[in-house]
């Protein structure tokens, strides 16, 4: 039987989300089903969006967010926001219509106290046996590094944004 | 007018070759054409290969690879198969034919002194101004470091295969 791994990606550094992707990729090409709830980002077109439209039903994305926490204008209204990408993560998590789930930038929602940090881990430990998990974001919890079975630390060496450089389309978005 | 960018993504630990896929996607979605170049990776088919194939034309990958170095039976047919995939990868970053080139894991010619570094960075130096590259590999020399615009390290904390756990397909290729 299948193993389902859980793989964590997270650091400072740019290509957490990007890794995600790369690894949704290889799944569709083992004809997973692929569910990736981006709890950051909000409904907005990116260049992954457009293709991985490609692959119809079998790669669902659901952008949850409002933007970048940080900056926010509304934080009642992100927290509700986040209570209810949560929800539909563990509906996710415990529905039999995937192969892989990816949770991008999830920890944000343990940095801002949106989600208790053992209510996530509790929620990936008592997974489906078989289920892939993808989780990205910076400050990781240890909980989480504990649980993973593979975890890679994106060291941030050099940031085009510090050289002066504006994000590029198709690069960055 | 669109920059170029030079990315470059190293270090020890899993999800270079995965961040320079998910990249790719990105750049798909924005209708870029893209040529992937596999410097160990040998042509077997794997789920990023299966996957990627919808994008048809856009997406070339040559997978000029051997195998593994390491653990080569035949060095000089290594040796003589890396020359020949850096005259492509020359070939290609001078072709008008793509908005991205991506040479993954180039950094093992190096390694193995089949190829100067110096080469490799003139070469991208001297690149068209736009075309956008992706570099990975472990052990960057610093020149590379030092061009790049984005660097990231991806570092080790833990690894499925030091857990005792195989390479799953759908995950590792």
């Amino acid at each position: 039987m299948k193993r389902g791994l859980l793989i964590l990606y997270t650091g400072d550094g740019k290509g957490k989300t990007t890794a995600a992707l790369g690894t949704a990729l290889r799944g569709l090409g083992h004809d997973y089903r692929i569910c990736m709830i981006q709890f950051v980002k909000g409904p907005w077109i990116t260049g992954e969006w457009k293709a991985l439209d490609v692959f119809g039903e079998r790669m669902r994305i659901h952008a949850t967010g409002k933007g970048f926490i940080r900056n926010t204008k509304d934080m009642d209204r992100d927290r509700a926001a986040a209570k209810e990408a949560w929800q539909l993560a563990k509906e996710t998590l415990t529905s039999t219509d995937y192969d892989m789930v990816i949770l991008d930038e999830v920890t944000y929602l343990l940095k801002y106290g949106m989600v208790e940090e053992d209510e996530v881990c509790d929620h990936l430990r008592d997974r489906r046996a078989d289920l892939h998990v993808v989780v990205t974001g910076r400050n990781a919890p240890e909980c989480l590094i504990e649980l993973a079975d593979m975890v890679t630390e994106m060291r941030e060496i050099k940031h085009p944004l510090r050289r002066g450089i504006k994000a590029q389309r198709g690069i960055e978005f």
